[in-house]
């Protein structure tokens, strides 16, 4: 089996990612909501009636796709008129995915700004837009990389037995699929661990008498209500186009 | 006084700039040091001569200025060819600095590219180079942050008793002032503080078995030999500046 199939090795990644999430959460917290962020033209004309975080992912991803970001096939874009790779292309290796186009960055970036914000972050207008929108980027970016790691881990379990998906498949039953996929000691315990790192940092901060402190049970929320189920539609979603690609 | 200058309001925003910078530092010590995106010319042409690094600071800059960034006091930009802010002008409330142009980013600039990526990093490549210089650009400026707060604190030093700065001033006495700005007890409290945080949020990591372990010796160091070090140096060149802008 390719190596970054391996479930010890998509576990690691899916770790060490909860830091990166953590870390822009806690970052964005400091910050008021300032919904003014999220609405359209609410700067005048400048921003080509984008929102203000709209406008920075959209220079933010551009500037990353020459950099040749979106042929990993662990990162996708928000948006879909990005330039080409300034850089060579890198060889990964045979990526261990089946050829296919799921995106769901569409639906993170609409629960982001109607939900997530609004949980993690005080009510309210600080005029801290710049910072505001620079960890927003952060934070969609690296929920958009978790979610979207579900097609690694559902490639995983159907490579370590194809037979238990096979009819599933071929039926298109996305309830029986969603049954398989899941595994509730698993998202226990990331739950679990989710909420003792955001105790510890949180504590450190609180230590810290900082400002913009995040509530544990906010990011156990967002991984509960949000991440998770996202992480598992996109596990669906990828077996059902598994083998068109194939 | 201006509200910005009260050093205990200054003080709690360089206590929560040490998450700022912590976690920009734990993010980028995931990767191997990748040298590679530090030399000019190593991708090819396309990056206009640039190493990868600044390529992506200088595109990322032009970015912010055009969020007019670079407009706010304790913003400084590493490029000086950037483009002007699409948006209105924020009203910031006057400055509570006197006018000035001071900006040390080249020498940060230089010390993280020689010295802080190699106190941080595994030496070696591991072909994550979009990855590091994402998180390089972060750690810069977060630390220019950090080391440009001197302005603020040297101006609140100044503001509470003028006399005691004002002959050193006429007599350019660098080595008076930075005696004079030195508080070793603070500076103690400051590394003390960082250590704490840096052992629990390494001991977090190391629960995770997470790869790329930020040792805390490494973060105080790179605070004891640099961050604090520079800030200073700021302290005194905005102290010997102060007066050609009244």
């Amino acid at each position: 089996m390719n190596g970054q199939l391996k479930l010890e090795s998509i576990r690691s990644v899916l770790v060490r990612l909860e830091e990166t999430i953590l870390f822009s959460l806690i970052e964005r917290a400091q910050f008021r909501q300032n919904r003014v962020i999220y609405q359209p033209g609410a700067f005048g004309p400048a921003l080509g009636g984008e929102c203000l975080v709209d406008f920075l992912l959209h220079e933010t991803e551009r500037t990353h796709a020459k950099m040749r970001r979106y042929t990993s096939p662990d990162e996708h874009a928000f948006f879909d008129d990005l330039p080409a790779p300034l850089l060579p292309a890198l060889t990964f290796g045979e990526s261990p995915l089946v050829p296919n186009q799921l995106n769901i960055n569409q639906s993170i970036r609409e629960i982001y700004f109607d939900r997530i914000v609004g949980a993690l972050c005080e009510a309210g207008d600080d005029m801290q837009y710049g910072s505001s929108a620079v960890n927003d980027v952060a934070c969609l970016q690296s929920i958009s990389r978790r979610v979207h790691y579900g097609k690694f881990v559902a490639e995983s379990k159907y490579m370590a037995d194809p037979g238990r998906f096979q009819s599933l498949i071929r039926d298109r039953d996305r309830v029986g699929l969603m049954t398989r996929i899941t595994d509730e000691a698993v998202e226990r315990a990331v739950l679990d661990r989710v909420r003792g790192k955001a105790q510890t940092y949180g504590q450190v901060l609180r230590d810290s008498a900082a400002s913009g402190l995040v509530d544990p049970a906010v990011i156990v929320d967002i991984y509960a209500k949000w991440i998770i189920p996202l992480n598992k539609e996109v596990q669906v979603a990828y077996l059902l186009v598994r083998n068109e690609g194939a």
